[in-house]
């Protein structure tokens, strides 16, 4: 009888909850404003030829590298940094292997890297959600392959330093680390550049958040040039589609318009983190588009009550070290008018605004 | 130092002739007449939130079980077919088991698989490229866990027989057998409504030749409910894109266009076919939308020609069992007016016309 791999079996089923999403999109991250004119221009500009020619990526590698002054050789195009992982995982994870990832973090690090039959060793972050850097420096060992963190990081917005991260790096010559700056453009520090002299340095960027194509497919994985050969190897040649190939090199010549989106969000985040301050209600704070806070054990209902208002927000509270926890993303100053007077409104409703303290 | 693991770096890399694909595309058996014109205005009409959400699989699942009578369980979309492979191969296949793949055929089979670390068996077709159905089922050992066959194969165009391909399913209990029925709309034979009752059988399709979509990255993978669920463990929840979700229930609805292009296809390969044996050139009689033919030893000059007239076919030569031969692409009436007299041209030029024939 055909049987799928003991280590499949034992994978999580991984079931984000994207049926229904009506309302303002505050729960996955992504630009609930929309992407760059230009893209929207260039999606309708497309041909039937451009759907029904294969993918060629290579020139919009070379496009991408000389926006981010590397070389074609040192950038990977990906459907997604997920195929990033995925291939990182292949490349470099045997059966036995050991995958060290501080958690809580994005979910697909633990689900490629356990699919390949390695060992998955979850450090938990500090009480404020600190990066448990000397920790993971103390869990490497022989058989580390693969570090994995989102700097910042997902659901939390915490970052680690660079010199942290580079120190990492080095302790652990034999395994990749991936350092992956999906929330980049709201923070600002950065290893992209990093990778190319480090042979077991990889950065990955995503074009699904601040660009505002998570529908698209595309991310970008950063690294030596040598190291890269060795993930090429294992990677489809048409796996990112031909609509985000041409729209990509649009979506990075609107510079203007991904600075101007990420400077109005880092504002609402200063924004909803002073609401939260102010309401006591204790949150993460963030470097993130999005912002982690403690509802307590009313978590579920204060997601419901918020989808019942039409904002949807991420309930995380089964991340570890995340219990009652919830993550709002945030948007222009009106959907975080909209996000903060919802929230004021289930506050209230749940009773779990502390006394004196009026939403 | 940071190592790929060692299949990895045995794996042979893989470069499609994909650049400077200039004239008429008779090299990649595209749809080069484009695709319906209904997914062209779904295309235009796409806003900045179809590309700023993440993409949502299942209700599109649900359309092409629908439109195929089966279970939205039993269908799985993938970012074309190379996932699906990419992603039996990692559900099923761990290091020293062994795969089953008739060569000559497509060559991710071989690619995806080798990155498991199981090892490969080629079974070579028969001088007029027969499925080796009978060596193959000789070859099915205990350790077999993967049979890849392409019906019709690629690059032949020659077909196994559905009896023959169940009985080698049957013959094989511990492994899967991918059926990848890519050019099936030429052909009309199919399993895909029988992997529902095999646990071991899996049946691909794809949107990129006759419905003209290679762009958009689409396929799909059927089988039994049980058998998809173990393979959806190692799937990526957004590895196909929403350009193409929005796409594909559109190209669906309009099968009077796929049928009518088929047929248009089907026909141009009768008078390919009839052609080729005037000029008293061996070719192997296909069910696709290609026909692959022997030219010799000129074969590298001979594509060069072509390529020199705006015609580009695919030099095969390297393929197994496949010296001397080229792959042309069929394309509308007047793409095979083109293609043919170009070939009738640099048949004379290259001096490979018999003694007696005038092309």
């Amino acid at each position: 009888v055909l049987k799928p791999r003991g280590v499949v079996e034992q994978l999580p089923a991984y079931h984000p909850p994207l049926s229904g999403r009506q309302g303002l999109r505050c729960d996955f991250n992504e630009n609930a404003a929309g992407c760059s004119p230009r893209v929207l221009k260039k999606l309708r500009s497309l041909d039937a030829e451009d759907l029904a020619r294969y993918p060629e990526r290579e020139p919009v590698e070379a496009v991408l590298a000389d926006h981010f002054d590397l070389r074609p050789e040192e950038v990977l195009l990906t459907n997604g940094v997920d195929e990033a992982i995925h291939l990182l995982c292949e490349t470099f994870l045997s059966e036995g292997d050991e995958v060290l990832i501080p958690v809580p973090t994005f979910a697909m690090y633990e689900l490629f890297a356990a699919a390949t039959g390695a060992v998955v060793k979850k450090v938990q972050a500090g009480p404020q959600f600190e990066f448990p850097m000397r920790e993971l420096a103390r869990q490497v060992s022989p058989r580390t392959r693969l570090i994995a963190i989102a700097n910042p990081n997902n659901p939390t917005g915490a970052v680690a330093r660079a010199e942290d991260l580079l120190a990492l790096a080095d302790a652990a010559p034999d395994a990749a680390l991936l350092v992956d700056e999906a929330y980049y453009e709201f923070y600002g520090a950065t290893l992209f550049k990093e990778s190319r002299r480090r042979p077991n340095l990889f950065v990955a960027r995503t074009f699904s958040k601040a660009y505002g194509l998570a529908g698209l497919r595309a991310g970008i994985l950063a690294g030596s040039t040598e190291a890269l050969a060795a993930v090429r190897r294992v990677a489809s040649p048409y796996s990112v589609n031909n609509v985000a190939l041409a729209c990509l090199p649009q979506a990075l010549v609107d510079q203007a318009f991904v600075t101007n989106y990420a400077d109005q969000i880092c504002a609402q985040r200063e924004r909803l983190q002073m609401q939260l301050a102010a309401w006591k209600v204790r949150f993460c704070p963030s470097q993130a588009n999005f912002v982690l806070f403690e509802v307590g054990e009313a978590h579920a209902r204060f997601v419901d009550a918020m989808r019942a208002r039409r904002v949807l927000v991420r309930d995380r509270s089964r991340d570890p070290g995340c219990s009652g926890c919830v993550r709002a993303t945030l948007g222009l100053p009106h959907q975080t008018d909209q996000l903060i007077a919802a929230m004021a409104e289930v506050f209230i409703e749940l009773g779990l605004v502390p006394p004196g303290v009026t939403p």
